[in-house]
């Protein structure tokens, strides 16, 4: 009989209850000869204020045993900016090597979405990981004085764009359009953009088959609200795909259904799944949040670990479930999630 | 009598085309009394092709003497990405400390946008441009082996961030709905991100009618496309500013109709007005590009000097122009410029 051990992160604010019900999916959705574990972690902004800890080398020991990581949302405004963004949602993703950001966007029907006309609106932002400005390089001499200076150093490796960039060109070459985009800032970044762009056209001659083009990171987020049907797989830095992606959020119904995977495709540590909302403090606790972020996230886990069949079944329940919501009154965060699990039970 | 002794840049591409409408409009806008005299530049890829040459101290020098200087657009298929950008546009603006980049969004009556449901847009981005990612800091080691290494250094000054901050406060504190965002990536970006929210807060305490807040570059994107009317001015770092503008522009009428100021507040240098829109190959030469970004940017141009009167009168004649267009054959590029001139003149 088969086993999913699984480590689980409420975390802050709306985490706890999107989390319960991404648990809830999972179970009614899993074959019944797989054994589900599940250890449920506190990390977060309680634990901070408690021991002063965001990750520790014991915790990274501990959640290296598991099969993969399911994470609600990190953050609280009682805690200062970047404490607990540097100190445990970037550092786990460094710590495993989370090098493959992965970020569907799908705009499916009957969802609302602020641009006009309802656009085809079906891709993926393959964004890295482990590089770019998101390394903590840098530094402040002269901090808090008038002669203060502040340095971000973007690192970009050739072993590390070229392991994403190949990652985004094996995943354009497995949907039916087959065509990838690289969006950077070449022309102005020309260190980094170079040494992307090369890489770039390089693998692609690997994949005959994928359509390439590049755009300025500028230009793509005119492209995402005019014109977002041109986009199937996108592949970028780190920073640009943070941007990037809450944009496709928002065009494709919002971060209530925006889920995202922190993915180490060596399998050598466990791979992260979260919602791309945070942890929307005001309003937690309040059973108001949409899970459906967080159940897609379930689905992009289950994908991961080879359960195919298993993550298109809480696919296909979302879409029906966003489908049928249109002029109806507003459900619960447990009523959307016990709706869901009925639906990938049935 | 008055004089303005004013550079012009046509650039490359649709520049030609949409700074002789520029011009056209600025001549018939301005009062009798002003002497307007003009020279011609001839920057961008042909001069590159021919010389080598893109922005000599040759050059700095006799642009230094104007009052300011009117560029189209510069950037050409031809030449390799990066050497125009960073060899003209960039070194003008870092030569001339163009630190103030100002770039409005205003979504006027009739104009089309993306969005659904014609939302209010009216806001103003003061874009920092002489510092952050664009300085060019940075390099490659093992350049084209397999253990390459790029880095992009971001450079941010207590001084050049203070007096963008400053003049964005002062910007806010001039318009009716006085109100500040401060746009950056504290979170992350944790030592650029404090000095830029450090000097924020500190001189927020001398504009105290000013409201403000705070939000991080991810976000941003989404309020722009889900909640426009939220901003009034944003203030933000060059390379943020860069993305966002390009997202304001396509939300509120598209890049056909966005201005920009690269401004120099002190007066040491002239500043320079140009559309947000590049080159535009695909359609250069056929009089099918939309001149009213060109004719917007010198109303920037004309209110930095000081012809407040004129400078409204231009962007009201741009208002009533576009609003006239609904449903009626698209005119070339020239006889928009016509129009516009004979609405400034009456
Ligand atoms: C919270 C923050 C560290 C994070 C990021 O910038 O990556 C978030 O915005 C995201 O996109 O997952
Ligand atoms: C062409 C490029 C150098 C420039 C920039 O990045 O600033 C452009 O995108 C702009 O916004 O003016």
């Amino acid at each position: 009989s088969r086993s999913l051990n699984l480590a689980v992160i409420p975390g802050d604010g709306i985490g706890q209850e999107v989390v319960a019900q991404g648990l809830k999916v999972l179970s009614a959705v899993l074959p019944q000869d797989v054994k589900l574990e599940t250890k449920e972690y506190d990390f977060g902004a309680q634990r901070y204020h408690a021991t002063g800890e965001t990750l520790t080398d014991a915790d990274l020991d501990a959640l290296k045993r598991h099969d993969a990581i399911l994470l609600g949302a990190i953050g609280d405004p009682s805690v200062p900016s970047g404490v607990l963004e540097r100190g445990f949602l970037l550092k786990l993703r460094f710590a495993f090597d989370h090098h493959v950001n992965l970020r569907p966007s799908k705009l499916l029907p009957g969802v609302a979405t602020p641009l006009a006309g309802q656009p085809e609106i079906d891709f993926v932002v393959v964004r890295e990981g482990t590089e770019g400005p998101y390394t903590g390089n840098g530094g402040t001499i002269r901090k808090g004085t008038e002669h203060e200076v502040a340095t971000e150093v973007s690192v970009n490796t050739a072993f590390g764009v070229e392991r994403v960039v190949r990652d985004a060109f094996a995943r354009a070459q497995a949907r039916p359009r087959k065509k990838l985009t690289l969006v950077h800032k070449n022309n102005v970044l020309t260190f980094a953009g170079h040494l992307w762009t090369n890489i770039f056209n390089k693998v692609a001659e690997e994949f005959p088959e994928v359509t390439t083009d590049y755009i300025h990171v500028d230009a793509a987020t005119i492209y995402l609200v005019t014109d977002p049907a041109r986009f199937d797989v996108i592949v970028t830095d780190n920073l640009f795909g943070d941007i990037i992606t809450d944009l496709a959020a928002a065009v494709s119904g919002g971060i209530g259904v925006a889920a995202s995977g922190n993915i180490n495709p060596s399998g050598d540590f466990p791979s992260m799944f979260e919602p791309v909302h945070g942890s929307a403090p005001d309003i937690a606790g309040q059973g108001k949040a949409d899970p459906s972020a967080t159940v897609l996230s379930v689905a992009l886990l289950l994908r991961h670990l080879g359960y195919e069949a298993e993550a298109t079944a809480i696919e296909e329940a979302v879409s029906a479930d966003l489908a049928e919501r249109v002029g109806k009154p507003a459900r619960s965060t447990a009523e959307i999630g016990d709706a869901l699990a009925v639906r990938v039970a049935g």
